[in-house]
């Protein structure tokens, strides 16, 4: 057992074929959850898995689940990622932590491993923020944190009903709550997925074993104004929803610059104006606004501090303000004895490993609510995610992949729940 | 003669039917140029113009042309204005134009007036910013402004060539330069408009004599920053697009905040940002600046200002930043026997009437290059334009509506050519 090794060129291949589905003129990939492209790398995912043999099914909230039996009546030892992506985004971010997972089975299959737990791998449906407005869906759908309830009335900016959705992918939204996973069916979840951030890379280290994922807080902001004539309005008389926006960026950029912690960040991703034509001021403005951190404390100062400043610039241009909560992601901690099985392998592999906490939220966060959660990294040339130019090392994702086969070994043999 | 008037209940009939194509929940008009709502008021608008038994003909524009024939072989007397609206616009900008002139043609047919020039009643294609980035599109066709090469190869966002929306709306974009008319083929061009100002009403005077056009001139600007995670990016390695836009924005509002003339203003109406998600760092912004004055130089002093800011800005963000001409459009000024004519038939209706510069571009400043042009105003009530509070009050509007038909009728009588 302990000779096994994943076969990085055909990693390679699957990695190339996956990455069709979506591709863009910049080489970037659009396959944001439920689109066709997305639609058809499920299709082909699996059928992947139908090649070797496991179970696949899929399940209320579409994700896809394919189990490989065990000897004994356990519960299942679980290991996946997703395979959506951000607009414009790269080949890796999701994709490559389902593709090695399905790489590690296809070793199972090929060698004839018999383990004492059922395995199963697991792709969740639309971890990635996406116009449904519902990121980490899948996981969040199998560790109870939302429910039928959450998709009512949900759309997407053309009108596309979440639930519709859904159901193009698998999904059953009449029958939401059977998506969700007991604690006693689960005996840990293990998630390789890229570092998207440079520390790895600096120290040269293989392999990133996560200690914790970051805190999420995002909220939908509104500046209401008032439209008008861009000629005929003198500048005086202007409420202009798109400036008083701005001003409001900018004073929350300053205000995250200026905290202490390096790892609390805030960030304005997505924008819409309204009307949005070049001669008539601006009546509205809805923003995402961002906040992650490594505590709810440092998320919370940054939350008081603009806050106060938005309302003297709202008073000041005489507009108003509405923010609307959208996610509220407690920081979480991975399972130590996951962690330490992970070092452990990495160790007699070969391979440096180095602890180190995510600032990206991930599937595991949720994972980690109901059974025994780890991740391990993989280092991110430049740093560089959620964009085509997303890269990693082949030699670095075959080292963490072997690290994933034989920590779910291990896993399974020191496990008796 | 002396004793025709408008029938103002019958031109508020023609209001409420034609403000129904495009009308939205919030009581708006959504009437963009060539989208299924303004095909079908230009259908209407035609079927008004065979009743009153006009010869009807739509140019290769897609400009509504409809003429009364004339006792002498003279030029045209041309009026008119146009029926497309902004998203979430008014009832009046433009359309009232038009059915003040269709209210005039047909106090003409029902008294049987005969004129010495033929008249003709126009309605111009595309005067509002537009998916397709031109606006006055129409009046620039017949002005020689814009031809074939101008049409190549643009599109709006939904990939719509505008080749093939123009012929939609009847026009023939492979004989387009057909559209333009000569010099001599026309005797003057009147338009009436809403003011989308203050000034009239506050002075509480019904008819304003428009002097000038404002210059209006308008860049596309790109800001170029770097796409990235947003939670594995540190505040200090990001190049935010949307922050540099924002800041950039911000400056120039302050430029032409801080310019000694009223009339100079200052207006980022459209932006769109890339990738637009909520966890991922800006890469790109595209907004457009628009910057309107009474002089070519109050336009400059702004454009200098605002550059220099811009580059201080660029420089410290490590962003790049692209300016694309859009439009630069002259202030033009009206002709001086037509806004004599016109202050001349107001004061024997017994109007008050009042000259005042146009802060809002409009199609009359195109026909200017071609002929004698004059425009009249109706005030605006609070000011409010381009918005679904648009409004005037239909006493105005009848006064106008007066001065414009006898305005007419003294341009028969006194112009030989």
């Amino acid at each position: 057992m302990n000779t096994l090794r994943i076969n990085a060129a055909r990693l390679q291949d699957k990695i190339r074929l996956l990455s069709a589905f979506g591709i863009n003129d910049a080489g970037g990939l659009d396959r944001t959850t439920f689109t066709p492209a997305e639609l058809a790398a499920r299709e082909w995912l699996k059928n992947q898995l139908h090649q070797l043999r496991l179970s696949v099914r899929v399940d209320e909230a579409a994700n896809i689940w394919a189990v490989r039996n065990g000897q004994n009546e356990l519960p299942f030892i679980v290991f996946g990622s997703h395979i959506d992506t951000v607009p414009n985004g790269g080949k890796y971010d999701g994709a490559l932590g389902v593709l090695l997972a399905l790489e590690v089975m296809n070793v199972f299959e090929e060698n004839g491993v018999s383990t004492r737990h059922p395995l199963e791998l697991v792709s969740f449906s639309a971890e990635e923020p996406n116009p449904f407005g519902l990121s980490t869906f899948g996981s969040r759908a199998v560790s109870a944190k939302i429910g039928a309830k959450h998709l009512e009335g949900v759309h997407d900016d053309k009108d596309q009903l979440l639930t519709d959705a859904l159901r193009l992918a698998g999904g059953d939204p009449d029958r939401f709550e059977q998506a969700r996973r007991k604690p006693q069916e689960l005996a840990a979840f293990l998630e390789v997925h890229i570092e998207q951030g440079k520390r790895l890379l600096q120290q040269d280290i293989p392999v990133g074993i996560v200690t914790a994922i970051t805190g999420i807080y995002r909220e939908e902001v509104t500046v209401a104004g008032e439209a008008n004539h861009a000629g005929t309005t003198l500048m005086r008389d202007r409420k202009d929803a798109l400036m008083a926006a701005s001003e409001i960026m900018l004073a929350f950029e300053s205000v995250c610059r200026d905290h202490p912690a390096d790892e609390t960040v805030g960030t304005v991703g997505k924008i819409a104006n309204f009307p949005n034509a070049a001669n008539i001021i601006p009546e509205k403005v809805q923003f995402t606004l961002e906040i992650r951190g490594k505590s709810r404390d440092d998320i919370q100062e940054i939350n008081n501090e603009w806050d106060k400043r938005a309302a003297e610039i709202t008073e000041r241009r005489g507009i108003r303000l509405e923010r609307r909560l959208i996610l509220d992601q407690a920081p979480a901690a991975m399972n130590p004895l996951v962690m330490s099985i992970c070092a452990l392998q990495s160790q007699q592999l070969g391979y440096p490993s180095y602890p180190l906490g995510s600032m990206a939220g991930h599937d595991a966060a949720h994972m980690a609510a109901l059974t025994r959660a780890g991740m391990l990294f993989v280092p991110s040339i430049d740093g560089k995610s959620h964009c085509p130019e997303e890269e990693s090392r082949i030699e670095d994702m075959e080292k963490v992949g072997n690290v994933l086969l034989h920590s779910i070994l291990a896993l399974d043999q020191q496990l008796d729940t």
